[in-house]
């Protein structure tokens, strides 16, 4: 178990990590603890949560909504939850996501705290402040920027997590790896999912190793206007054809890897053979690596992306395995890209 | 016309004050500027609007609810908006309130500008970053803090407003006073409503010092821990009443305050003889002093308040003309005030 106290523009965030969930009484009052959690991740941890008041949702991407919220914050009046309290996200991305959402905006903002249960939501989605909910099918279009006041890393909800979910949360990691690992890009290809699934010290240390990747970051750039904007890597076309062919987000991302080093390979000079290793490595990891889909839909939900200005969007390329860099491609070149591409 | 610019923990509002709305021009791109407005004031000064895209919704409290914001969401993603873009709130608080929350959850926040076209607006709703929508008949639950890049106080505005918005905007005038300016006490006793109507520079005057007044409280206590709490005189009460019994913000505001200096008179040394002055100043502004309710909801309304916590709740209560405190209230204690008082 360790402490690391993480300061984000003057606000402290506690990471405990390998910690126990019942340690969570020694770090704010289980009496003045609301706790957001899913179906799943309640009926297979109840005991775990006895003493505290719950609210449980469905916890899938579809229901990443505002609905959602307004069904959570209703239910926050109704318990009487007032500024004193904390929400706290027990779950997956979904869940930490519209915990930190509907935190920030009940009584305009109380505390937040987030235990993430999955791969995905440890070494990414729990980690950097920002929440938010889909509109329609365009991902995250409304949320805000809420700091947790700790992230409780409990490495024992991966033993009830499906091999599907940690599939998913090795598409961020082999992003994080492209962007910022080489080391850890060759760590990788050595090994595989089910290595990783009976070998609780090395995915410890693997997921350690992404909490740090992920917050160095985010410490560096927390508004994103330049290195955190890196790790959009995959995430612009994933974001557009997740919903519409409603893929797992690791799906989505891997796919927008794949589009993200072809494109980089046109016209960034990223070696071939480069590109190769990636999606060499994103099926060892039993990731997809290509799909059908109708170019012009995705062309339209591409313009769609928060990250699309003016006559254009800003684009993740890699110039090599573990180096990647932002560039603004005119949509209209974007469209002839796909087009070839596809 | 004058321009301050105000440095809110480090973020820089520009205040432009007795400045024609067809200046804007000068502070934001008319074609990144999207404006939300009501009917009413789109029917009354469209040709302002000229060049602009506009989202008019219905400005009235009972639309200030998160489905009103879920279609302005809707129309902005269908209006291509992107972080690019500047969203304007023209009209009174409801639109300004909820110009500020669409704004701060639009993509995670995008650029805020505000104009509010009323005397509620310019003195209090639209100075100090907060903002909100209702949730059922509770007041303000979902909301957070988004400051705007400008506020533009065009006092033309004034000549189309009706009287009873007049009457309403009074009601926080006379609040600045109670809580912060004695003298503004006296001076407001001096005149009326109509006096205000018929002179432009009087009202022109009064005004920018209860701008001032707001900004001041606010900028000494951004985070509401303390002075910020005082601008709370007689919205605790009337937050309660204001639309379970269907009131203007003015009118539930001036109830509360009438019940706060009850309450002061009663456990604070309050003079009888200045909550009569108060209550004679409310009257000669045409606002309500009494109202008949039942006590039991409006004792259950108070208990859901957001300043509420809990076994009591803080309450702002006059020392004299010009002067307040804060007092946490059990909630026992309060339960047989209402009774008492009411």
């Amino acid at each position: 178990m360790s402490l690391q106290k993480i300061d984000f523009s003057g606000q402290i965030v506690s990471y405990l990590i390998n910690e126990p969930f019942n340690s969570l009484e020694k770090f704010y009052p289980t009496d003045k603890t609301l706790i957001l959690t899913d179906e799943t991740v309640y009926n297979l941890h109840e005991a775990k949560f006895y003493g505290y008041k719950v609210i449980k949702i469905n916890g899938t991407e579809k229901s990443k909504n505002q609905a959602t919220i307004d069904d959570i914050i209703s239910q926050m009046l109704k318990l009487s939850i007032d500024k004193s309290w904390m929400l706290l996200g027990v779950g997956g991305g979904v869940i930490t996501d519209m915990a930190g959402f509907a935190a920030s905006i009940y009584k305009r903002g109380i505390k937040l705290g987030l235990a993430p249960t999955t791969i995905l939501g440890m070494t990414d989605a729990a980690i950097g402040g920002k929440n938010g909910v889909n509109v329609g099918v365009y991902k995250n279009m409304v949320g805000t920027m809420h700091r947790p006041t700790f992230i409780l890393f409990d490495f024992s909800f991966l033993d009830t997590l499906s091999k599907a979910e940690w599939i998913n949360g090795f598409a961020e990691i082999i992003k994080h790896a492209c962007i910022k690992d080489a080391n850890m890009f060759d760590e990788l290809a050595k090994h595989n999912i089910d290595y990783y699934l009976q070998n609780r010290n090395a995915i410890a240390s693997l997921i350690e190793k992404n909490i740090s990747i992920k917050t160095t970051v985010v410490l560096n750039d927390e508004f994103e206007t330049d290195e955190r904007y890196l790790l959009n890597f995959g995430h612009t076309f994933g974001h557009a054809i997740e919903n519409t062919y409603k893929l797992p987000h690791g799906h989505a991302v891997s796919l927008g890897m794949v589009i993200a080093a072809k494109i980089s390979e046109e016209i960034n000079n990223f070696y071939s053979i480069d590109k190769e290793r990636l999606i060499e490595l994103l099926k060892q990891y039993d990731l997809p690596v290509s799909i059908k889909i109708d170019v012009n839909n995705a062309y339209d939900l591409l313009k769609k992306d928060k990250k699309s200005s003016g006559d254009g969007i800003n684009f993740v390329l890699l110039n090599k395995i573990g180096e990647a860099k932002v560039l603004k491609i005119p949509f209209i070149m974007l469209e002839s890209l796909i087009d070839q591409i596809l």
